[in-house]
């Protein structure tokens, strides 16, 4: 069953802020409890994780000082009732390197950001499943 | 001449499938001719392509194990009259080092896709070309 | 306040012209003000830039040759009244590994673009700020 398009948000994030956080607080005040998102910008001290199947954790990998935050993909839905964004990152430093994964935390310096609310039933939303995840049920 | 957006479809795909064919039967059952496809999660067995230009050939880097799906980027279009899904992929190993490009092939762990239907004429369709691709006409 | 979607547009960029260029042309050729940007393709001869910020200036880091375009992520807004297109990247090479950055410029290959319009107000603009960068005010 498809959704449709709802409102649509483009707006720098101010300098500062750790980004999930801003993300997470921006859809709850503008109620939005499905969407999809796109941001790129400049990140300082970016932890990413990558999910380890066999301990069902993910590792962290602390990247300090400042990179090209060239791509954050993600999606928002429902998690514990709230809305909860889930953005996946590659980052580029000095040398154009680049550096992929699981976006647990950054600290922004620019970040210009896009997000489609997606409107329509039923909401997406995260449940905890083995392997410790917080998946989509399949449809 | 401007296209318009149609439906949007956003989902997981079961674990265990390969991630290209599953979306290329989406889009075929759900009568989607062209689109615009965001995809992040978690890969097994990756194969990314480089088209070597002096050969007109795709070189295939195989990557075993599960990696981050960081960024899944790309289009869907006519091909020989079919819904066909374009994926241009970014890749992250547990050390967040990155891996870039064109998707053959990859198993689903979890993945988390945005379809949105694009409506209008004329459709997008491949066309084999010189250097043995499949590209759209240039309009 | 929120924004909503315009025109859309989905295309083939020719073979051999600077991407950048090419899509502000495109967008002020067609009064695109503000939108939303995915590029997918093939490059050539890469100019990625980083911003150092203790010289509030962008270091160039070029590639030479061809590269699998696996995301390019971006956005329209006016900068001195014209449309302007700010676009991060990922690039692939023949061993998949990857490269990220702000794009200074690129040689098409080819490339499959995406832009997503967006209408409203107040319009987007970037202004020089502290840093030598243009950035939208924060709102």
């Amino acid at each position: 069953m498809p959704y449709s398009i709802g409102r649509v948000f483009m707006f720098r994030v101010p300098e500062g802020v750790e980004l999930l956080r801003y993300l997470n607080n921006y859809a709850e005040e503008n109620g939005i409890k499905m969407g999809v998102v796109n941001v790129i910008g400049f990140l300082k001290n970016v932890k990413l994780g990558y999910y380890d199947i066999s301990s069902g954790k993910y590792i962290v990998n602390e990247l300090n000082g400042y990179y090209e935050l060239a791509s954050g993909m993600g999606n928002i839905s429902l998690k514990d009732g709230k809305p909860f964004t889930h953005l996946h990152v590659v980052l580029g430093d000095r040398s154009a390197r680049s550096y992929a994964g699981h976006l647990i935390e950054g600290t922004v310096q620019v970040a210009e950001v896009y997000i489609q609310e997606i409107i329509g039933e039923p909401l997406l939303e995260r449940k905890h499943t083995t392997g410790n995840l917080w998946l989509w049920p399949i449809q």
